[in-house]
């Protein structure tokens, strides 16, 4: 079914103008050449290198859309906050108000598990994503003050989703260009539902029992280099999209700017983060029209 | 472990000044009496009603705190956007920069799937809330073009964890004094992690084998009135502080407004939760300082 041919139902609710709920857009607002960051302070400031903004809105439900064009070509640039809640309504409200192909690039911000991960690098999701995800269950005999169910995994390690081939490609080969080959490292991102317990960091006011999923994660997937909040859902989504539809189909890659190394326990410094964010977010819209549909 | 007694680490980044990663708070801002919501808007409205505010804090990746007094009493609001991931954040950050015990009442909004459940009342979530999670190993073999796999269950429903019962019935009778008894409705609610799939939408630009999840929640959780985004997590996390430790634990209970009649197909008009939010808000503040520790 076309994204045109949607009404506002409980299923998906538009409000009286055509926006979507939660992105608060309607048809013709978002290109389908979709550059996606989560700090729309970030979304502000690769928007500055658009040859022109033709539509910049911020929704009470924190997105911001910014529309124009890059090297002539149109694009948007989507601010979602954090989380795979955020993403996944990103994804759906920009389907359901886009008319045909759309191509989506992740440029966010992860911590480093891999072993060529290091603070300040751009991290290339090229071999894909699983996601992490705290299994609740595990937990519930502790409501009650009792031991948690140790038949069950504490955490779900998911199956790897692939990124598409060659806009990864062209992510990777723009990012080098722009920042250097040893600025650059590919791999697989797993995307947790928590910044805490799903990415194995040790918290002591809860018994989250993940000392071992930083190991596990990287026994089931040795290539996972880096550990953040999206790119997951964003590639899965896709995937899901294209399987319904070659017309409406949705191709996605992702990288992230490693701002933590797990293993090191070093932080980026906030300079690093804006020289990358200028030089790393030119790439990702180099890379963003490099791509016929 | 004494919340005072954590360091700054890649376990838990603190900035220079001690303020955490995401909210942004360090010890003493705020009180162990938290309403949270999602919208900052409604924090903000909330706050109309507090004696006096002695911190408000917007931080960068989206949380809105403020910190005060209500009937004389230590409170805080915060407001943490949309999703799980969210609330976890938010707990988790709150948990670590406040001493002793907490009382956390969450004011938000939601879809309405029970028998009970219409547009313009508060239901609230005395009999505790289930998480719905996507299990996106179903959907893999569609990444490659298959059919997906049917041995799997395509959404996880996990088993109820439970409010805290006097804090809830603190709420119930709070609500039912300031909006009357016949606009408030209890029962359990259902987290979702995403608001179309996992809730029961149907979309037709995803293949999402959710046509029968809403009727599998209800069978599965009979007492089920509401779903939204984040009430399970605040629960949850809760009973698993308690767990860890009677001087840091948390004690938890949830409302929220019913914006969408799912049945019905109905929507909430923008005067009604104008109302809504002006009389429960002072409900849930009424609540917030009613139980002793």
């Amino acid at each position: 079914m076309a994204p045109a041919s949607r009404m506002s139902s409980a299923n998906f609710p538009l409000d009286p103008e055509g926006h979507t709920y939660h992105v608060g857009v309607k048809m013709g607002r978002v290109a389908n050449r979709i550059l996606t960051v989560g700090d729309p302070e970030r979304a502000h400031r690769i928007a500055k290198s658009l040859d022109s903004k033709d539509f910049v809105f911020t929704s009470k439900r924190g997105f911001t859309t910014i529309t124009g064009a890059y090297k002539g070509v149109p694009v948007s640039i989507v601010a979602i906050g954090m989380g795979t809640p955020m993403a996944d309504m990103m994804v759906r409200e920009i389907r359901a108000t886009v008319e045909g192909p759309i191509q989506l690039i992740r440029f966010g911000s992860c911590g480093g598990i891999g072993t060529r991960s290091q603070v300040g690098l751009i991290a290339v999701a090229k071999d894909g994503a699983a996601s992490v995800t705290r299994n609740n269950d595990f937990f519930a005999p502790m409501y009650a003050g009792n031991a948690p169910d140790e038949s069950l995994s504490p955490y779900v390690i998911s199956e790897a989703c692939p990124a598409d081939k060659e806009i990864s490609e062209a992510l990777v080969d723009a990012l080098r260009k722009r920042i250097g080959d040893d600025s650059v490292i590919t791999g697989m991102n797993a995307t947790a539902d928590s910044f805490y317990s799903s990415q194995g960091r040790l918290d002591p006011g809860f018994n989250d029992y993940n000392q071992d999923l930083i190991e596990a994660i990287r026994k089931r997937h040795p290539n996972c280099e880096t550990l953040e909040m999206e790119s997951f859902t964003l590639l899965h989504l896709a995937r899901c999209a294209s399987f319904v539809s070659k017309e409406n189909s949705i191709r996605a890659a992702a990288c992230a700017m490693i701002f933590a190394d797990r293993k090191a326990n070093d932080f980026i410094a906030p300079e690093t983060v804006e020289r990358l964010e200028n030089d790393a977010g030119l790439a990702v819209l180099d890379a963003l029209v490099a791509c016929p549909f």
